[in-house]
């Protein structure tokens, strides 16, 4: 594992198996950005479904490559289905990605994904002041903002991948893809991505698709690499962050 | 009945009329795509709203001239409120429309969807996974996609317009309005509206504006002719899914 | 306060305080408007989030500078975390915004926001046909649309103003921000703004970001004219309701 993972040609390798296979990707995720992902995770070549119910999730985690839990807009009947599928993906070896969105915001939150790591998540995508929140520092976010450099969560991340055995994928200016002390660099991208709801959901969700593909660190790292050169490509197209975000989706279609 | 409605006048002939009378049209349609369809709806000509609480839906399906009922991320709470408005819609006589995302994919979907059959929809309008999943046959669908084609699920509608007495407009290459042994194609449209989720749903949505000022089988052949127009028109001036799926609205507000 | 207020230069004043200090909005809205009002506040240069959960709706609007509730999609879950939030905006001096969306159409709603103005809202964003049921007038509405101009409802506007104490912010071709007897117009806009699923709902969403950093009446004000030219930027850009959304919120980044 190193910077060679980070060329164009290794994750149009991970996406090229992506394509070949229409993985279906299952998705629990938040109501702001259940559209965007869905069409990224189609421009992407993967097969999306949103599902959530208590009564289904654990059925449809089975038939599906890869799962995808994003407590953005979380309550309790979304916890439930988020618990059941998270438990059911570690009963039956069905990789699945965690986003902490705003995790550092309430108790509530922190609680939650405690319970949720407990299912073993293989990759956990979350800006640095998530991941910080998730190592108990506080004040490092504004809601779901970042207050903090993806480089100033790094030890974090580190110490998150020690404890979880999850590969951390640290996103920001420069990514970071983190396994147990080893961290892979992800440069490039765009400022526009900030501007836009829902960048950093984008990227968990492509990670779901590599994991149906990929280990957990090559997965996450041909995620971040993925979304940093569409959003260089989106960005050539937009005049501005709704533009952008059509231009995101034809780029990742690319 | 016959190709004579295909034709870009008899499409354009409801479609005015949709415009004409703005009609109101309640939806309980999924999280991914309430966005997408409520704009659709709107550049249609329609006035679109979407509700569905328990405590509500049977008040405001009386005020509307059509329903959609869309199960693509049903709950509990969801569910109550569509079979709700289900029956206060076949009891007022409220024409309207079931799409029955992922039937296949769980029991839980196949329970709610025969439930929802016993009020009478005048249209049903799905995929071929979805249709021989309704019938009965497994294994055509992975998660929200058909891994059928049209044709192959032909028989399958008839039965099953047979059965609900509804017209079912089965979707794919090319789309068929089946009523009892008769199926209208409708040929057209363009591949890019596979890659955007939702386009289904928004067809559906469409059958229900239709539907507020046609007979079940004209909006059935109505929707499904302006959507396929619609898709070619945007595909000429789309760079992608992401910029396929604005200029899918433009078109259908033209 | 007077026309002065409407010009470029006093709305951009109000916008350049939010940029400045990217304040925290706290949103309980509708799931048609999540991804776009989120997008919309961050063009403008809030940093939004989307929290209904009734475990820590109150924990959350103590983190920040303003709060929207917007009943477009309510139900009994959305609700008890709209009265949770709003009864602790009140207590915590947060300033909020409510949107009565289609309050007109049901008991249910009328009764929702009756309890919710208890809360002492620093503005009310609505149609007429909204602010006429508000004021206990029938039939102005059809669904969420109004059937009424906005100058129709500005007596009940004033009326409703006079009552809770809230600035009105009644939009329409005309737009008025309203205070006790006092109405300041703002004109100007653009009627795609009618073909785009929503629009209210942004306006709304800026009216929450401008009350992070103005009184009540300068937020409206300012929101209501920052969308106006907004609109009409993107209306030049446009092609239809579809570019028109994404043109909409490229220009509520400039």
């Amino acid at each position: 594992m190193g910077r060679d993972l980070m060329t164009e040609n290794s994750w149009r390798a991970v996406r090229a198996q992506v394509c070949a296979t229409a993985p279906l990707i299952h998705n629990i995720t938040n109501h702001v950005v259940m559209n965007v992902t869905a069409n990224a995770l189609l421009a992407f070549g993967a097969s999306p479904a949103m599902v959530h119910a208590s009564e289904e999730v654990a059925a449809f985690v089975q038939l599906s490559r890869a799962l995808v839990i994003n407590i953005g807009t979380l309550d309790a009947g979304f916890v439930t289905g988020m618990e059941l599928a998270a438990a059911a993906a570690d009963r039956h070896g069905v990789p699945w990605v965690l986003d902490p969105v705003g995790v550092g915001a309430t108790a509530y939150r922190a609680e939650i994904c405690q319970g949720l790591l407990l299912s073993k998540p293989a990759v956990i995508r979350a800006n640095a002041g998530e991941i910080l929140a998730l190592a108990g520092h506080t004040g490092a976010s504004r809601g779901v903002d970042s207050l903090a450099g993806s480089d100033e969560a790094l030890a974090a991340a580190k110490a998150l991948s020690r404890r979880t055995g999850a590969v951390v994928a640290l996103t920001g200016a420069t990514d970071y893809a983190v396994l147990d002390d080893a961290a892979t660099a992800v440069t490039g991208g765009h400022p526009l991505s900030q501007r836009m709801t829902g960048s950093g959901c984008v990227t968990t969700a492509l990670v779901g698709a590599c994991l149906a593909v990929a280990d957990p660190l090559e997965a996450a790292v041909a995620a971040l690499g993925a979304m940093k050169a569409a959003a260089e490509t989106a960005a050539t197209r937009a005049s501005g962050p709704g533009s952008f975000a059509a231009a995101l989706i034809d780029a990742l279609a690319e």
